[in-house]
């Protein structure tokens, strides 16, 4: 079983085009929803929420996780991937996250190696964007800034109201004069306001979303690492976990996302 | 000790006027800013984080909890009323919430009868305040409007920017159309706009914050049960836990209170 965790329903636009791409596996979806946004807590708490996905997720079947919330993987996914794999020596279960296929598809499509990044609070606090990007090419400058409203105005569906694209406008004025030709949407929020912020940044800068690298990185990786590949289940299942209300996440998915899903079951994360 | 609980920040709008009205007692503040806001959960976590909140309070020593928090006094003070004094038999302790001095409050300022309450989508669908003013007088007719975007808005101190100008005036448009009096902010971080709400609202309609009320609550039931008050200390001790970042919390209340406090101490509250 293939696992993607999120804090809430922005992980979604990552588990899309990887069940599109891969629709073969099985996956189970988790959105920590009763404590979203990650974004706005301290790393020790995210360490921490993270650390509850994570062994929520093997003890249900997970052999594979993908950390689709940029904040987890920015800030917790170094850590649960030594508390878990490394300290344990294990070799049948993997943890994987959006930051380095990200880092690497846009150290190849920047052409003026001026690159920027928008995420939450955290995520740019942590400032691991840049870190993974100079890993591979320490010239390309990287411009960041957080926009901490845009993820509950997203999940309050008000994204498409002027307050909100005025906000989004503030927001993206002083990373838009710093003449990137690449931006990265450094949380799985964003890409329900791509065309707003494709508008305003103009057509000469490539917008990354991170879902779709994921997807293509996913697959690649499990072409490579027949160990884990032969271990996941192929019979098509997904089942969505969520901590908060069921109804209400069945409802966001199917409005926004077009899918219809099955009402997700209730989980407590707190061990 | 008396402690006052909120999700958040928040709840320092009725901390301020308690410790200025009643200044001889020792106070504990927990806000819950890991999980706030409270109002975008379901009821089911609502009461859940508010127990372990209760749990923690109670063992440090608090002999009266203030639930500051709407939210949780919408959704969760019967429930931990119930279990913790009631099927206890309890009688050395006490917990109040914010709702009924307030419904009493504005039962005798209405003239119209006519009332309108603002707060968080969980206080409002509770519909707590409407079933509180219908028990002293249910002639009031209760208005109501979810407002979930004012505490990010407010959190980021963004609630001076126009935009969160522009979001205030659309959420109070359909209530300020039914012609109330009255309008309880239901909500403890609303007064932080309080001067935009009541030049929106017109100056023919009475803005009832939560906190002063609530202090003047507090005084007039502690001369009423000497049981309770004896036992509380009288040093003049103030106490600060949070649940998430404590630099943030008291960077926000300097800022935003006025008041000098030590650095807030981290808890965590999953038992």
């Amino acid at each position: 079983m293939i696992a993607i965790f999120d804090s809430g329903y922005g992980g979604l636009t990552v588990f899309k085009p990887i069940i599109h791409l891969l629709p073969q596996y099985d996956y189970l979806y988790l959105g920590d929803s009763a404590r979203t946004p990650y974004g706005a807590h301290s790393p020790e708490n995210i360490k921490h929420f993270s650390e509850e996905a994570v062994e929520y997720l093997f003890s249900h079947g997970a052999k594979l996780i993908i950390f689709a919330c940029n904040t987890a993987s920015s800030v917790a996914l170094c850590h649960v991937q030594q508390k878990y794999l490394k300290e344990k020596n294990e070799k049948e279960r993997k943890i994987l996250g959006v930051l380095i296929p990200v880092a690497e598809e846009v150290s190849k499509i920047t052409k003026s190696n001026r690159v920027g990044v928008i995420g939450t609070s955290a995520t740019i606090n942590s400032n691991v964007y840049e870190t993974e990007i100079h890993k591979i090419n320490p010239n390309i400058k990287v411009h960041q800034k957080a926009c901490p409203l845009l993820v509950p105005l997203i999940e309050e569906d008000w994204h498409k109201k002027p307050e909100a694209i005025s906000i989004l406008k503030k927001y993206l004025k002083p990373i838009k004069s710093t003449n990137i030709d690449t931006l990265i949407l450094g949380c799985t929020h964003y890409p329900l306001m791509i065309k707003d912020i494709k508008r305003i940044m103009g057509k000469k800068i490539t917008v990354v979303p991170s879902g779709e690298i994921t997807a293509k990185s996913l697959e690649n990786y499990l072409s490579r690492h027949s160990e884990i590949e032969q271990k996941l289940s192929k019979n098509r299942k997904r089942k969505f976990f969520t901590t908060d209300n069921p109804e209400k996440f069945k409802i966001f998915t199917e409005k926004h996302f077009g899918m219809k899903i099955p009402l997700p079951q209730k989980v407590e994360l707190k061990g």
